[in-house]
């Protein structure tokens, strides 16, 4: 096993690596920026090493001097994080190259996966189940009603050269598709200098489901369920909960174990997820993480599985703890983000907090590397805490997610504490009715 | 279900009240002394009422204010919460009088248990194992050798009338009974007037193992495995813990069903503690706590039960939520008491609470009402927070409770949190073996 871990990385998940190692008796070096010379995560490591100035490309982002960092403190591992270097398979090779344990996927996985064209190739040659695209341009009404139909409506009509929206039309039924297809193809020609458009499935009201996976990177791979999170806000999710409340434990299964033996296939090392679309009972590939998600204790509360023990071992070249058979998933978890912002704006909000007190009782978990005294600088991500609670039910998580958010205080600074409050209590949270795009709906009407 | 719980309690188990009624959706009516005015379970409440001044039998004892506040609040309920009225029989019933549920065991259960005699005679009937003793006084050499014999060296002979330890002697083998009959007789003599002296076997180097049972007062009940709190000081209980480390599976199986008949046969309500001494495998019954613990957390970790909310459905007339074949224990659990004391002295060291922060992360539960800038009142228990710790192993749960005592803040006053890092490193605690007689010691010792 490692003797000692460099942390390349700040706040929380800082912390939530620091914990993991310090259990299972491994020394930690926490590297900082001088912004966070007084960060939690620096405090209690057993060393602390400054790579630089605020900056996250000249410290967090500055990749010979965690090397110099890691080698000064004869760390014998490094652990990314989320964030910052974490995907960066260039920064994997190196800290291989220097014979220093990598936590985390293989390079070659973290480049594939990388890429968006390649992560949706590989994954459908891996068996996953993609957006229906038109193969190529397609070039007459006849043959983009043929494949609308194929696909069944809606569907978009988008720009081959296209961005930004320009070139985009969502058809909603075939009296649609000839004035859409003309109008499209006109204005990718405007836009792009050619007039090539292509037809995809078109997701109304989509949701985000995620499947955590783990892989012991020798051809052995086991999934943990899923995570619903498709409460978000510009792409940003807000808050995640795990079963998702619309899927039957036999989708869950038949797509869990998609999603491992892929993995599988792949000899796919460490945490990774696959995240989907899904609507009306289909699910859709859109991307892999190849790291730890913000939102993984979700899944911890759910299995009793430490995810980040978990990665260590992997690295360490241990079998994965579990099998299949043994990963139980019990009651209902939800995590909400807390950060440093205007609930009602999401203006960032850094500063001194006066205040920080954590809810407690059972089924509680803070995540969280804010101290009463702590100035939140104003350089970085505004995540500043995350609740976890977990119960029997949903309906209880949700009841026991409102009692501790009643207890939470952030003093000193704005923290999206009432944004949270104000969503556990509408009716189509509670009924489990809500897609991607009903956040931003509800901020938009009552905002 | 009940509206509106009265909490006849302070601190942290008057907050535990708190959180279990939220969630339950039932509000709550925190009662205080004038010391107590800012407390957070009197924030947190949907009302609070003021009892009375600090002294805990003008207030918190003080049985016609706290039935006035209920009848004032309209409160349909009571939970006393441990210690104060939760044991007194004749509190239960003025409650029941007053047509307001009482979250409790039925009064004539608290009375019989909380009298000595009583509840040893109530014990031997129900056929829990009690510490043997000499049917009545031993009169002859011969006869104290004969019921030496027959319960096995060590025994104590003891003065009928006594008291304090005179005329008490431990006997360890046959050739020191003749001389400790005749001594432990003339000193019960000159102390108490008369020489009748009694024989108990004596245990030299107990643990203390207690069971948790459930009852729904109709003649089901349950029990939810045990305890090991053996960690004491002067008979306060510092640390427990669950498993029992010295506990096989069969004998918890055995012993817990002895304990659930028992309850059941007396048709025994709501919680109940059953508290045994245990040596060389066996068990000796002390005595009997009519209410929720202060430990109760180490069986929620356990179980992923909520006993709270499990003695209010219950006192509302529910069912138990699980049969016996329903309770599963999972993993390992640690409970750490951190008190306002000085960890080498105990003396109390009440006062303002400049910064309190808690651990957090993964198996980490926080039960505590402290806040930064609140004050410890001098008048009440020295209890300011309950550190629970949970982990798959015992050893993971000890590397656990480890890392989240150094996280762990209590500034301004001084806490036992240095207590319990010294304890978690010793050899004899991370063993497991250790007895009710072994923290005294190493404190004697090293103190």
């Amino acid at each position: 096993m490692f003797r000692k871990i460099l942390i390349a990385n700040r706040g929380e998940i800082a912390l939530r690596v620091l914990r993991a190692a310090r259990e299972m008796g491994i020394k930690t070096v926490a590297v900082h920026s001088t912004a966070d010379a007084s960060a939690m995560h620096v405090r209690l490591a057993d060393e602390a090493i400054c790579i630089g100035p605020p900056s996250a490309s000249d410290s967090y982002l500055n990749i010979p001097n965690i090397i110099a960092a890691a080698e000064i403190a004869q760390a014998d591992a490094i652990h990314p994080g989320y964030g910052f270097l974490s995907e960066n398979a260039r920064f994997a090779e190196i800290v291989e190259e220097h014979r220093i344990a990598w936590i985390g996927p293989k390079p070659e996985h973290i480049r594939t996966m990388g890429d968006k064209v390649e992560a949706k190739r590989t994954a459908g040659a891996l068996g996953l189940p993609l957006v229906p695209g038109s193969d190529g341009a397609v070039e007459t009404v006849e043959h983009a009603r043929k494949v609308a139909e194929e696909f069944g409506y809606p569907v978009l009509v988008k720009a081959a050269a296209g961005g930004g929206g320009r070139g985009m039309k969502v058809v909603e039924n075939d009296a649609m598709l000839e004035g859409a297809f003309r109008q499209a193809r006109a204005e990718a020609k405007a836009a792009f200098g050619h007039d090539a458009v292509y037809i995809e499935k078109y997701l109304k009201n989509p949701r985000h489901i995620e499947f955590q996976i783990f892989g012991d990177g020798k051809g052995k791979a086991i999934h943990l369920g899923e995570r619903d999170c498709s409460l978000q806000r510009r792409h940003q999710k807000v808050l995640e909960e795990a079963p998702s409340p619309v899927l039957s434990a036999p989708e869950r299964e038949r797509m869990g174990m998609i999603c491992a033996k892929a993995m599988a296939d792949m000899h796919y090392r460490g945490a990774g997820t696959i995240e989907f679309l899904w609507e009306n009972n289909e699910f859709y590939f859109i991307e892999m993480n190849t790291r730890l998600q913000v939102e993984h204790p979700v899944t911890e509360y759910l299995t009793g599985m430490d995810l980040v023990k978990e990665q260590i071992n992997v690295a360490a070249g241990l079998p994965l703890s579990r099998t299949q058979d043994q990963v139980t998933l019990s009651g209902h978890a939800i995590e909400v983000r807390i950060n440093a912002e205007d609930p009602q704006t999401f203006a960032p909000s850094p500063g001194l907090v006066s205040e920080f007190h954590a809810a407690g009782g059972p089924g509680v978990r803070i995540d969280s590397a804010l101290y009463s005294g702590y100035r939140v600088p104003p350089t970085y991500d505004s995540l500043i805490a995350k609740l976890i609670v977990h119960d029997d039910s949903r309906e209880q998580a949700i009841a026991r997610l409102k009692r501790a958010l009643e207890e939470m205080v952030v003093g000193g600074i704005k923290s999206t504490i009432p944004l949270h409050q104000r969503l556990v209590d509408e009716p189509d949270f509670r009924s489990g009715d809500y897609s991607i795009k009903w956040l931003e709906a509800l901020l938009a009407k009552k905002g």
